[in-house]
């Protein structure tokens, strides 16, 4: 069983692309055709929003699925939908794995240890349905908080051990507020997202991959460059999901510093920029709306240069 | 449009209780009995184990529901069933509600704004289904994570504000590691979880209730009781939900201290030894687990002596 880490290594090298396209399909963005024919066939209902997110996201990831290593669906726009927003998340967790992607499941899950092992199971393990094992999300990896500290992480930990799978643990986040807790200065003299870096770091020691990375990676803001930077060198076994570019208003510049010396150790994450492209294009329209994201992963693996 | 933290207390007082419920169905404590039934209908799938999970909280909530003011359904364990398992966990809102009772549902959400917003309107709000208004989950509160700051909870204070709903911010968890991060001691002397303490009862300044509680609640676990008696002057509008009693570990004598001075202005959640009594109990079988659910509330009302 290949180590989660190295199949993402592989597959940014594969792809020479360290972009992320994050799967957010917020409905009143969605091209009206699709969403015209999900009404015209299941009313105004849950079902008829899941039918069209499912049917958006097909046409992103067709679109991008040999440029890009990974997409990021982000659960919080599913769950608007109940168990019709669950089914679409999985739907396209399925489609994008059977397009050669691999899948971050957005979720940032934690809990107390016997709880957080009920999670871990969900996302990246085996559900147990009378003695039957069932996957239910089965994501190659899931974005965990880190507010509970080592229990919380460690039944994660297991999961990631014992199915290939990964986690990326929040640890200097890049919204605006981002510091009221994160930059809180400990009598020791460091920060607490310092603190959580070098708390990650340990927890991934003992699950290092044949590149060199720990199946534990981090969130680290393209916001907060200097911070990054910091956090690089606190943390050289671990990956990076960089959130915050485009939309949120980080550049290439910005982002450099979560790389490591051998231009590799980090990926870095657009939704809105990508998935809704065509509402920016001049060129495309809305029944183009996959080649207006192609178009734009293109010009940002240009804008971050792997190769 | 009343106040959560007024129809909360108002039922404590009516109920003559102050604990709630947890609804973790663990599916293989769930009674035989009902498995069997789920599995002869739908054999060993999803379904089954959300149909399980339904019918074993119905014969728990029909057991406690004119006995408690308030049940938890943590959602770690509905998760593990994909749609399946959502499903079960809006129907048991739904039913919980029907049956004059309060739900918290136990999700720790968090995220950068605009995806924080997603989350609230999913579990407190209404969901925009093509300009169709609709509601995925309809609790009456729900349990947050702070780790982003304030731009990550003010999505859900809007919420409460609109729809007369309430959150529980994490302060003080009850697990062994929560203090890795929440007892880190900044420069200025104070604790991690005392800042957060700080902030949540400025956050919830302007939206207090008639009886004197705010719609930002706490997290505060009974494992730990001197730290909770410091919360307690920290934040005197705020109302606690107390994990950790129980199968956890902690007593009565525990918890006293996360009252205030009327004796309110606290839950205090017990999950596994409520609902899963009967395994313990030589009076009850399996097919009883429902009067055993109850005894084991009617000791616990006692135990706290709320009245």
């Amino acid at each position: 069983m290949q180590h989660f880490s190295d199949k993402l290594i592989q597959a940014i090298r594969k792809k020479k692309s360290a972009v992320c396209v994050g799967l957010d399909p917020r409905i009143s963005q969605i091209p009206d055709f699709i969403c015209k024919k999900s009404v015209r066939e299941w009313k105004k209902s849950f079902q008829a929003a899941g039918s069209a997110i499912f049917e958006f996201n097909k046409g992103i990831i067709d679109a991008v699925a040999d440029l890009v290593p990974v997409v990021k669906p982000q659960i919080a726009f599913y769950e608007l939908f109940g168990a019709e927003g669950i089914s679409a998340f999985i739907q396209t967790i399925d489609y994008a794995k059977k397009n050669g992607l691999l899948v971050i499941a957005d979720v940032k899950r934690n809990d107390i240890g016997s709880t957080a092992e009920a999670y871990a199971q969900a996302f990246l393990g085996e559900s147990d349905v009378f003695e039957k094992k069932l996957r239910a999300f089965d994501a190659d990896a899931v974005t965990v908080t880190p507010y509970l500290g080592y229990d919380g992480i460690k039944p994660f930990l297991e999961s990631c051990r014992q199915h290939g799978k990964g986690i990326f643990v929040l640890v200097k986040t890049s919204n605006p507020s981002s510091g009221d807790l994160q930059d809180i200065v400990s009598r020791a003299g460091i920060s607490n997202y310092e603190t959580m870096a070098h708390l990650l770091e340990s927890w991934g020691a003992d699950d290092v991959g044949k590149e060199g990375y720990s199946s534990v990676g981090a969130v680290v803001g393209a916001t907060y460059p200097r911070e990054s930077a910091k956090l690089r060198k606190i943390m050289p076994r671990t990956i990076f999901l960089v959130p915050g570019y485009g939309a949120q208003g980080a550049c290439a510049d910005d982002v450099k510093v979560c790389f490591d010396k051998n231009g590799l150790g980090a990926i870095v994450n657009s939704s809105r920029d990508i998935i809704f492209a065509y509402k920016k294009s001049k060129q495309y329209g809305e029944k183009q709306y996959g080649e207006a994201a192609r178009e734009a992963v293109m010009e940002m693996n240009r804008e971050l240069g792997v190769s």
